[in-house]
């Protein structure tokens, strides 16, 4: 078994190294004239500033949970998920740097060969790097976690068996033991902790300064789109590499831990719990979806570097990127297939069958999986539909602007309450598929297998922001027409592939929390009783669905919120510079876009605390007031809720961004830049922004968030709680 | 026992005589001015032709659901259905009948008298039709449902103990047989399926007017509100009529008999499952909720009364309206507490501790209905924080619109996200209160709580659109400016009790489709056996939850597009009107409104199909597909996002509203009318109007017509599914 730890050893080195070598290839790159330089170098020290002025706020607030995960729980939680932090910060961190370095290098790679193909291959490199970083770093990281704790292959028995090792210091107080499981949930906390605040954070940001460029550049002063004289435009551009390219990364990692952390988990408390009895299937269980993840990341390394390797690749981007997504994915799908074959079939069929995880026999595993990325893909194929301006909703709400902005904002909210039921019986279809092959191990193995191939599709994601940065520097410095031309349509490509990115997000987010969910309901119920949710029972989980429910409201409310506040106080900025600065608007002088950088940076700081530390300390007060059954409520009303917030105002908001274009496309009546009914369009997409950008990307972490760090207070919580103490 | 039957009458009579008393009192009443009397009439006219065709079409569907009740489940079923239809379409006719004699009158009395007290007494008169029609009419309906289908106090002893009575045609073959839950389900869906088609309809209508009129005439043309000029005006008028009165009295009369309903069946199911034991408990616990309806009805009766029979009522309407409410809730909990002391004195204190639904004793059921209504005037409270500029939160969107539009729109959907928590937190706590007191009998009381004094909330819920028209009368009359504003001092006092009604609506409904949906469970489970909602153990329920929480947003995503599309369409006309008619703009030309009444009525009546329709299919079509249990889920998951949707809609709609309203006071920065703060407000303001008055009150209905018409076909569907015939 030693061997299945020397795949996922050898899938980190290899996906870190080859992300390293395309990290300086990028750097090697020429970056263009004085004038692009200078802009690159203006986006990059303001989003290097802002991402340590943000890690630092995030280490102080994560050495806390720290200390309280060391006094409450056990040391071994506290180092994993301080773990899981640093993991997912590095991957941030240098897909964020990489990206700084790439734009500029892109619009010149354009500038000098005028060829779409070679300059897909260098936005695809510079986007690879964060791609493979999010892989590598999550497995070396569990790695290392597996390697200190115990968890290792020599160890796990004596976990299994025993599950009690030494508590530390109230912990020991009360009597409490660090299990396998919180260990575990700790380093998925970590990787979430980090995801919430580059999400929120660079979210926040990001649109800030958006909204703040658009509101005065394009509504008030009728200039373009990253117009040099907009004071907020290289905040905007900024705000891409923080948010798109950061926040994504960390995203990224997070799902992607939290569907394979929730899958071991689940198989370990099945163990601990007798519902999966032999021990070698039990371990078998344990390893799979390591093991997996493993062949997965080497998927990725694969199916980027057949992209990467063409001397001369095509000029449709389209294809380029797609045919590596799907190299990756077919390769990891295989791989799913061929481990459980090698796996399982050690296991005795009496075994196998009495788990109830293998319907389907030993494949049962690697079926779930194509199940998961069969959905997922319907989910991005149904977002595609509903906001991309090829179809009739987005086109209706292009035909509804003709009306003004009232009728716009009407139209999309009413697309996006109508796109919820599609991918919800989509992802039912998924869940009740996979329970019935797997149990809710199969659930586990469904969300995994949306995210085995990780890589590639984050390689994809990162370049989409990458093109658009490049676009912004080839109009900043003035370049021609066609450099932009080439920009624009790399840009525009990408869309189809962060969909179905989406659809994944959310899609494998609900798939973990369910598994998750359960493992939360064995990790305190005694050993051998069935496990149960039973609402009509338990007024307690009743209430607590609830007010779940309620939470994702209130999350999103806050965000939005911390938005607008952030995008006034950049409105009032570049409305005053336009008032002061003479000259400005005729384009002699050079606007001030340090203060603007500094409002979105200073902005996204202060407003990004709140929500985050909302997600985390919510469930634990619950839980010390309400009880585990109560939390376990709360826990599913969110989850529910928030995947419809997420589709809701994610489609929302795409249709509108895409309703614009439409209408710039003259498609609308002739209508164009301009037009009342372009500014109407253009109200619909900065109401949409927030919505889709910071909003629906958080809220798959936020579910995420609140399961883990339920999974690891609920030892203390289940023991000691208000309404336990007062007999309620 | 009898006694209890005859307070019921009592009530009932009293209420409806009342009500004619008034209508006709009303009616005497003089008009006004010809021209007042020819607008008064225009308006009648408008909304009597609608209401005429709307029932209609109604009357159509209402007899092929009837057909099919009748063949797959009973003709009592069938009949309690048409019965239910008919006690809510009268209500509503007759109330809106009156509120269009009223409005002239009020704005004559005005003229008349100068003195706002007598001027609320008319308004308040006319609003007390519809209140006590509502409160009559249900009542009265459950009256005849008891007498004539032996599930009377003779023959209700036959009933529980045989439960089966003959089948017919199909039902028959099947081998199903009428019950008394899926009888009384029916009555209440009856009323249900009457208040859909008048809420929705009735809300297309008044918004897509409204939307119109706002649209072009202060946006476009910027004449005021209620200006003659504008040719959607009429419309406007008649829509507040089928809308705010015709919907509201469907709506409460629907709140009303689904509370009280669902604790009649609740007691019924609980003993024929025996959870409750002693027979002359259960009987207890059956007549209980009609005995406190009927002295709730007669505690309105005082209430409303008390108020009318003033001789010189006070120039606070505020105090006038409140005080009639008051008593008429202090009233009927204090007939809680003496019914309850009364009633289940008689039965064996052993009884009672076994059936746990009475541990605070035998005052147990009025404790809860006392927590409903502390519940639901605490939500109330909450909207009104939430939606009045008189505090922070409505404040903050006025500001906002000095930003433009978008975040004028953001700001409103971050506050009405924010403020789904408080309301869902005090919903917990009166769930799980109720719950630990009374069981889901006790959940049950508290929803009936709630609405046991409905005539006194819907006497001052009509009291506010008849204010309203009256007010538009006066302008479009030319009266006097000291008329228009006792009117619209009258109109702005409803707004508080408006949002505690809003409240008790959303609240009860909660309460009461949690009682219907543990009737539901028990409705098909073997008797004996512990019904349970267990979400891990059945993925069934569980993809039934999530996909019953898209449905809400489903719901509401069509509703939004109906509405702007009718809204669209009036826009055009109205364009049109000012564009071709020569001399409007200048006064100088009448416009023509009739073509304006038509396409909102015709736009409403073709629109309001699809949603109504829907709501009763969907769970219908669910079971014979997915079986009894995935129902369940879908019940549970729509009640939930049901409720967060509709505090959500109803919050930010009422914000945005109100915002308009602050800036007109010229409270932010001097801006006033025709500003482009006021511009951006009143963006706010139409893209609220579908959200609260047209999506938000539909919403809880929606909930409980899927509940009932579960109910109904429970028996069918739970034994011919498609699921169950596969062995899924």
């Amino acid at each position: 078994m030693e061997l299945l730890l020397i795949i996922v050893a050898i899938a980190s080195v290899l996906a870190l190294s080859y992300a390293c070598f395309s990290y300086f290839k990028v750097k090697k790159m020429e970056e263009g004239t004085d004038k692009m330089k200078e802009i690159a170098s203006a986006i990059r020290v303001g989003a290097n500033a802002f991402i340590r002025y943000e890690y630092k706020v995030i280490a102080i607030i994560a050495s806390v949970v720290a200390v309280v995960l060391f006094v409450l729980i056990s040391w071994q939680t506290a180092v994993a998920f301080v773990l899981g932090a640093l993991m997912s910060a590095s991957a941030g961190w240098i897909g964020m740097k990489v990206a700084t370095y790439a734009n500029a290098r892109v619009a010149n790679k354009a500038k000098e060969t005028n060829s779409i193909g070679a300059t897909v291959k260098v936005a695809f490199r510079g986007g690879s790097v964060m791609g493979l970083c999010v892989g590598g770093f999550a497995l070396l990281g569990i790695l290392l976690i597996y390697l200190i704790f115990g968890l290792g292959l020599g160890q796990i028995d004596a976990t299994i068996s025993e599950n009690t090792t030494e508590g530390i210091l109230l912990a020991k107080v009360l009597g409490l033991a660090p299990t396998f499981t919180n260990t575990l949930s700790g380093y998925a906390l970590g990787c979430s902790f980090i995801a919430m605040f580059a999400r929120v954070g660079g979210g926040i940001y990001t649109k800030a300064a958006d909204m703040g460029a658009d509101l005065v550049g394009k509504t008030e002063a009728h200039i373009p789109e990253d117009d040099p004289r907009n004071p907020a435009t290289i905040a905007d551009n900024v705000g891409d590499n923080v948010g798109d390219v950061a926040g994504l990364g960390s995203d990224l990692l997070e799902s992607y831990m939290g569907a394979l952390t929730s899958g071991i988990i689940l198989a370990f408390e099945f163990f601990r719990n007798k519902v999966v009895t032999s021990e070698l299937l039990a371990r078998y269980m344990i390893y799979f979806p390591m093991a997996f993840a493993g062949c997965g990341i080497i998927a990725c390394v694969i199916g980027v570097f057949s992209m990467l390797i063409k001397k001369k690749p095509s000029d449709n981007p389209h294809r380029e990127l797609n045919s590596s997504t799907y190299i990756a994915a077919a390769l990891s799908l295989l791989s799913a297939v061929l481990l459980s074959c090698l796996m399982f079939k050690n296991v005795d069929k009496v075994d196998l069958n009495a788990s109830g995880c293998f319907k389907l026999g030993i494949v049962s595993p690697a079926v779930c999986a194509a199940l998961g990325i069969a959905a997922g893909v319907a989910i991005g194929m149904i977002a595609e539909y509903y906001t991309s301006y090829d179809f009739k909703p987005t086109k209706q709400v292009s035909q509804a602007s003709n009306e003004g902005p009232a009728l716009t904002i009407t139209q999309g909210l009413a697309l996006g309450m109508k796109s919820c039921m599609a991918p919800v019986l989509l992802l039912g279809f998924a869940i009740y598929g996979s329970f019935l092959i797997g149990n809710m191990y199969g659930v586990a193995m469904a969300a995994l297998g949306m995210l085995s191939f990780v890589s590639a599709t984050v390689s994809v994601d990162t370049y989409g922001p990458i093109s658009d940065n490049a676009g912004g520097i080839a109009e900043m410095s003035a370049l021609d027409k066609e450099v932009r031309e080439i920009t624009d349509k790399l840009d525009s490509v990408g869309n189809t592939t962060a969909a179905i990115g989406k659809g994944f997000a959310i899609g494998s987010a609900a798939l973990a929390v369910l598994s998750l969910l359960t493992s939360y309901m064995y990790s305190f119920s005694a050993v051998g009783e069935d496990v149960s949710l039973d609402l009509l029972a338990n007024p307690l989980i009743l209430v607590g669905v609830l007010v779940g429910a309620a939470l994702p409201f209130l999350f999103s409310g806050i965000l939005i919120e911390a938005v607008a506040k952030a995008a006034r106080k950049m409105v009032e900025e570049v409305r005053r510079q336009f008032r002061e600065i003479k000259g400005l608007l005729e384009g002699k002088v050079m606007p001030d876009y340090k203060t603007c950088i500094e409002i979105s940076s200073q902005g996204s700081i202060k407003e990004m605390r709140v929500p985050a530390i909302l997600s985390i300390a919510i469930p634990v007060v619950f839980g010390f007031i309400f009880g585990a059954n109560f939390v376990a409520g709360v826990l599913l009303g969110a989850t529910i809720s928030a995947v419809m917030l997420a589709i809701f105002t994610g489609n929302s908001g795409g249709a509108w961004d895409n309703a614009k274009k439409y209408i710039e496309t003259g498609a609308i009546d002739g209508q164009g830049k301009g037009t009342p009914a372009h500014d109407a369009a253009v109200v619909g997409d900065t109401v949409g922004d927030p919505l889709k950008d910071t909003v629906g990307p958080s809220l798959d972490i936020f579910i995420k968030i609140m399961s883990t760090v339920s999974l690891v207070f609920v030892v203390v919580f289940n023991k000691y709680n208000l309404f336990g103490l007062l007999g309620l």
